[in-house]
């Protein structure tokens, strides 16, 4: 993985002409000019504290930085400063339970759980909390695939396994995961569930927590096998504690997740609303009427716009702008994988949808893990871009909608994915001026007016991007006090030295 | 509510001579001789201790004894015994969610949450812990219908409210709850979350964990509100900490439910394979191919049998032993609220199921909340009759049936229902002769046979009745010990005096 962006060192996405006239257009000319040689000089890492640990363990200074944030926007500035920052002291690599027992078995050395450290939210950041260390524990050593059963259709592997080889381990049995979060290539069992996170198809798979059977988990206290069963009436679900965990009370080391046949046919679908409300409601009936569409994301006009320019589609924008005479309209993405399509397109007409055909959809497909290395050329320009998402019952996902529009300055798209009888989540993307030097200010400035936005509207703090550093100040508003200290009490028990990941979730 | 068996005084369900002889033939003459009038003397309950609390309360033996119970074989053999009994020392009647905090500030009176008394695993015995006094806490007068929101397909309401009030309500705006436990007529939201119930159409609605929305409880360090948004990445799921948490940590005092509409219409069919192993076969293709049927209910030869002579329908009988040869068959139950009772045909055709129509459907939908009266007949004419259920994954379903076949004497009738993906649980009912004087002690020798076959062979404790008394000392084997702890932890937390439901769950 590349030091200073997303995802693999060989590949690049740039900006078309056309979306970057679009930028310049909106936002004024870019900060930094264009083009220009993007800064490519890796920071000075200050020195590590010594530590020794009981298992093989990497001190060097390469292997420190890859490890020393994940791909936050905080985290890319950070990286990207040329100056000297704090990384991890060292990275361990265990290759067993046992191993990460004895690791676990220190009481002065933080530990920061690695899986594919593509947290956009800090929660891989090499934070000490009050120990003398702090060391990084990549988990791709426990990668095995320990049981596919076909017959209760579902698969048992250690918590290090990455999305790409998981999924075609299941695709050989006639099976699929169906959970792509847009890291998929880059992230790994375990992180997709101590971050309870969703994927692209979740609102026909399930997300996470709905997929995931059982998980064993490894904490200072000792072991946690939790959930080894459909479902259970015995008690609280202790499953329900780890998932969402962020690496606070142990590590995760190994989960059943239910899997499913993989559909005989995909069908995409496209549809323009006059706006992206009556979208909404398309969805909701949709939601409401039992249809699962395995991808459903409806663009605001906004981000339809954004979308067309990127995609270089103008014919699209073109019928775009004859349907809704000057406004851009509400693009609405549809996939099925059932035989779903004939009653959506019913809804679609009730609420004057327009069709579009399956060729945005195709296009999705193609595109739809390499948005993040488009954010990394966004940000060599000088932009600030960020995303944020969070989720709502239907009847507040409007009022929410307009006011986070209005929070943020510069460009706010965003798409309602993820839907659900009583509600969907909403995704922002924002591009903005950056402020050359005062990244980080701008963004924490940007971060609570957005997050504050969403609390007092009633929004989920976030819908599949986690708590990590950055939205911990504000749980206590979502969760209430008593919670919280109830997942610190939790804490107190399987950590009681503190060295699973400081300074994330609580 | 009857203080010595099941629903109200009103109804009483006669088993049918044709039943009477079936049961005869296997077990031999009935104990008690039949006919004879049933034992209806009131046990004696010793002296109430004092207590004084800041709700109306009542004192009186009458009031006490309705409260001094739930219905399961235990209890109805303590309340039938004729003899002296612990019942709660008075009954306390809170109309507000500030009555209820006002009742959890005491420290030394034991509280028991009592929604409709229905918990067959012991979930409402007047235990005291070891408090000076044990008080009933009964919920009806919380029993508001708070919101509907026909915009989110969700209810919120206080935990008080029965089943058939709130659906009622909801059916009014073309909604559903989905939730049909056995229970339903008798019990309350509070009920069904607190102890993780589900429904008889949990299979294509979900069970309450999954229809549950949100919670609001009031436990004695404070009040917690858990869930508000249709799905949340926000560390562990508090809410999932009260579902299933049989009041051991508070009161649920309201939740918000998502909710369905109503079918346009119910198909029943019914099919007879030539064995269980066949039918469960055809079960889970057909929930690993996604369908959904609202009820999905397959019996075991012995359950068939005493099916079909219960509801006295010998022309059925005797086409499933044409069918069969010498053996009766399974009998599968299914009914659909979409449209998928084509596909189902054809899975079953594949199986070599034979086809029974919709009137095996229709006499089940018409009973489907009486069994439990037939039950208190039989313990009149003494019989030990008890229900247990587990699930397992698929897997495992096989040699968990058979286990479970031998382990106890008498008759030994099974269903497969509550299918999932990735498995199913089996519901078994027994009929034995009951030993005069002796019911308990043969009771728990009974209940530890089963439920140390159901330990061994991988099966969960309870997929929907709880833990209650009991269940309670196999937890630990469940959940391990770890886990145990934690929830002893919590419970520290949120109940630090342990006035809560003592003697349940943990």
């Amino acid at each position: 993985m590349k030091w200073w962006g997303w995802g693999s060192p060989d590949i690049e996405v740039s900006p078309s002409p056309r979306f970057l006239r679009h930028l310049e257009e909106k936002l004024g000319p870019a900060p930094m000019g264009s083009p220009r040689p993007p800064v490519r000089q890796p920071p000075r890492l200050r020195p590590a504290r010594p530590v020794s640990l009981p298992c093989p363990t990497a001190h060097d200074d390469a292997t420190r930085l890859i490890y020393s944030g994940g791909r936050s926007y905080l985290d890319l500035i950070r990286l990207r400063s040329g100056g000297t920052i704090d990384g991890v002291d060292a990275v361990a690599f265990p290759d067993s339970a046992a191993d990460i027992a004895a690791l676990l078995a220190s009481d002065n050395v933080a530990l920061v759980p690695f899986g594919g450290g593509t947290s956009v939210v800090g929660g891989v950041s090499p934070l000490r909390g009050r120990h003398d260390a702090v060391v990084a524990l990549d988990m791709s050593g426990l990668g095995r695939i320990v049981e596919i059963d076909t017959t209760a259709m579902s698969v048992t592997a250690e918590a290090g396994v990455f999305g790409p080889r998981l999924e075609t381990a299941v695709r050989q049995q006639g099976l699929t995961l169906g959970h792509f979060p847009q890291s998929f290539e880059y992230s790994t069992l375990g992180g997709w569930i101590a971050t309870r996170s969703a994927g692209q198809e979740s609102t026909r798979y399930g997300r996470i927590d709905e997929l995931v059977a059982s998980v064993s988990a490894i904490t200072p206290a000792g072991r946690i096998d939790a959930g080894r069963v459909p479902a259970s009436a015995t008690g609280p679900e202790i499953r329900e504690l780890l998932v969402g965990s962020e690496g606070v009370f142990g590590v995760i080391t190994e989960a059943t997740l239910r899997l499913h046949p993989i559909a005989a046919a995909r069908r995409y679908r496209s549809y323009l609303f006059p706006s992206f409300t009556q979208g909404i409601e398309a969805c909701r009936q949709m939601l409401q009427s039992s249809l699962r569409p395995a991808v459903l994301r409806l663009s605001d006009e906004t981000e339809t716009q954004l979308s067309f320019e990127i995609a270089g589609t103008p014919q699209l924008a073109q019928r775009a702008l004859r349907f809704t005479g000057r406004r851009p309209g509400a693009h609405l993405l549809l996939a099925f994988d059932g035989s779903e399509a004939a009653a959506a397109r019913s809804v679609v007409r009730k609420l004057h949808g327009l069709p579009l055909g399956s060729s945005p959809g195709r296009h999705w497909e193609r595109d739809r893990f390499r948005h993040p290395y488009l954010r990394d050329a966004l940000i060599d320009l000088g932009y600030l871009i960020d995303t944020f998402e969070t989720a709502a019952p239907w009847s507040r996902i409007q009022p929410l909608y307009e006011a986070l529009k209005k929070a943020p300055s510069g460009i706010v798209a965003c798409h309602l994915s993820h839907a659900y009888s009583d509600g969907a989540s909403l995704y922002f993307t924002v591009i903005d001026k950056a402020r050359p030097g005062e990244e980080a200010e701008q963004w924490h400035a940007f971060k609570a007016r957005v997050t504050d936005t969403i609390v007092t509207h009633g929004g989920t703090l976030s819908h599949h991007h986690a708590i990590g550093t950055d939205h911990k100040r504000w749980l206590a508003d979502e969760r209430g006090e008593l919670a919280l200290s109830l997942l610190r009490t939790i804490k107190g028990e399987l950590d009681p030295h503190g060295i699973m990941n400081p300074g994330k979730l609580l």
